[in-house]
């Protein structure tokens, strides 16, 4: 790759550049899981994630899975602020000898997967092309308490995390295949991200960059440091204790990452069981540095993380 | 193409059976030029357009270009809304081996286009994939008047149109590459959108199925017949008065074309005038079927457009 291709550079530096040019004076949030706009009456925010099939997912994944998880990661974002969805916009690409069934299961995953989060699916776009494409964007307000940024942990404060940690691990596992339908049916938290922010969460994130980097997202948007006890993270069962380091390093969790107060971790506890969910603790705000404990032992926390473009992986 | 393929089908067939899947109840405005969500305060209104390096324009036209037009052809949905912009989202599929100079150079003019029509990019998502892919998102709020639906026209309204028609055959006419910068540069009729909605326009939609298809989408929507007159409206100077139905036919052009009470028509044009814009005559809303007069002599106007998907072109 000759010249001053984006396969050196990766994306994180390239949504800094994006960063720099659409929003010099750091208004808009850009690099948070969402856009926020803040209106009379509340915070609209809004969230878009382009996937193409054969890349981002299996071509030969169910095409109604396909559907739900374009649909469910974006739901991610809106739950990861905090916010209540209002709805969701599809852009497809579709090649033109799609047979219309799957078309229609496509369409349907998306339906599934918003009608079972209480939203639904606004409009959209549909053109020819090559490949399976499939750009969804999600709006929603956020409710009280919220919109949750990255940028809002306090020293002090404690980490929660609302669910098993390792989706990717365990897919791996079971050697693929047979879980692909299962491993794209991503669960947006949605219920848990407004029990978090009426509880008073001061930042959250969603674990789509894998956990590893998702404290580091926090902690840097934060300008604090953490520590993160991987003892008391819930893993899935297939991670064994010595691949800790490497299943919190995938993507494919859509887990929420939040810190919350210390003297409001019963009440955001109780919150997220009270909406049917579960709520773990795993460290806590302070220090200068992200480290993470393991068998006891404290470490630095390597940031590493699922990142596009960056050696040509999608 | 083996079986029920999508290229029998045609876009507007999907769309309607993405409506029915969607929006069995007719809520959410799918088919019109946005999404609206009413609310607090107003109506937000959303839309999504998805196009393709080497599809929807030539993968040689300039990088600053293809930027713009993604955000242009979103924010003419905007404009048909008769509402004020609040951000584009902007989701990229890049190939690894696209220069970070091109990169820069598209979001550069994505950037270019937002802030000549006083609005700005929020966020948006950046992947990496082998065709240059953008997927914009523009999120508005109507203002006074609006939003401007398609399917409020009544018979005795007048039909106005907000510039000139014909920019495609202008550009075949020119050999195409030399005004290739030039093509891409679509300017949404923002301001006039907000004129139209605030004299009191009954309903609205912007040309970019060409002028033909979007008289019969008013008509249609709001279930009336309409005329307009082909000697009254303006045309680049390249098309012929023999050309003339044949460039209606044609996509290229993002101007608006709306219904205004008789009454109100004056104001209308005074309105549209007083933001820099100029808006002609050209038809009225009557009768069961839609016609158009060209040379004097009227006809039947056929409801053809600029389809995606069937034939498989994009």
């Amino acid at each position: 790759m000759a010249g001053d291709a984006l396969s050196r550079h990766g994306e994180r530096a390239l949504v800094e550049m994006l960063r720099r040019l659409h929003d010099p004076d750091g208004r808009s949030g850009i690099g948070d899981d969402c856009a926020v706009v803040r209106q009379r009456g509340g915070a609209l925010v809004a969230t878009t994630d382009i996937t193409f099939d054969g890349v981002h997912y299996p071509s030969d994944a169910p095409a109604r899975s396909k559907g739900w998880y374009a649909a469910a990661v974006n739901l991610s974002d809106i739950a990861a602020m905090g916010a209540e969805p209002l709805g969701l916009l599809v852009a497809y690409g579709f090649p033109p000898e799609t047979q219309l069934r799957d078309f229609r299961n496509v369409a349907r995953g998306v339906e599934d997967c918003a009608a079972a989060h209480g939203t639904r699916v606004l409009g959209g776009d549909t053109k020819g092309f090559g490949n399976l494409t499939i750009c969804a964007t999600a709006l929603g307000v956020a409710t009280h308490g919220g919109p949750l940024m990255r940028s809002g942990a306090k020293p002090g404060d404690i980490l929660v995390l609302t669910g098993k940690v390792g989706r990717a691990h365990e897919w791996a596992a079971t050697n693929g295949r047979s879980g692909l339908g299962r491993m794209l049916k991503v669960e947006p938290r949605l219920r848990e991200g407004v029990a978090l922010a009426r509880a008073g969460a001061t930042s959250c994130v969603d674990l789509s960059d894998g956990l590893a980097l998702s404290i580091h997202l926090l902690a840097d948007a934060s300008q604090c440091g953490m520590v993160a006890d991987f003892d008391a993270v819930p893993f899935f069962d297939a991670v064994r204790s010595e691949d800790r380091a490497a299943a919190a390093s995938y993507g494919g969790d859509f887990e929420l990452l939040a810190t919350v107060p210390r003297d409001k971790v019963a009440a955001a506890i109780a919150a997220v069981e009270g909406v049917g969910g579960v709520l773990a603790v795993i460290g806590e705000v302070g220090g200068r540095k992200v480290r993470y404990i393991s068998s006891g032992r404290e470490r630095p926390l390597p940031k590493e993380g699922f990142e596009h473009l960056r050696g040509g992986c999608g």
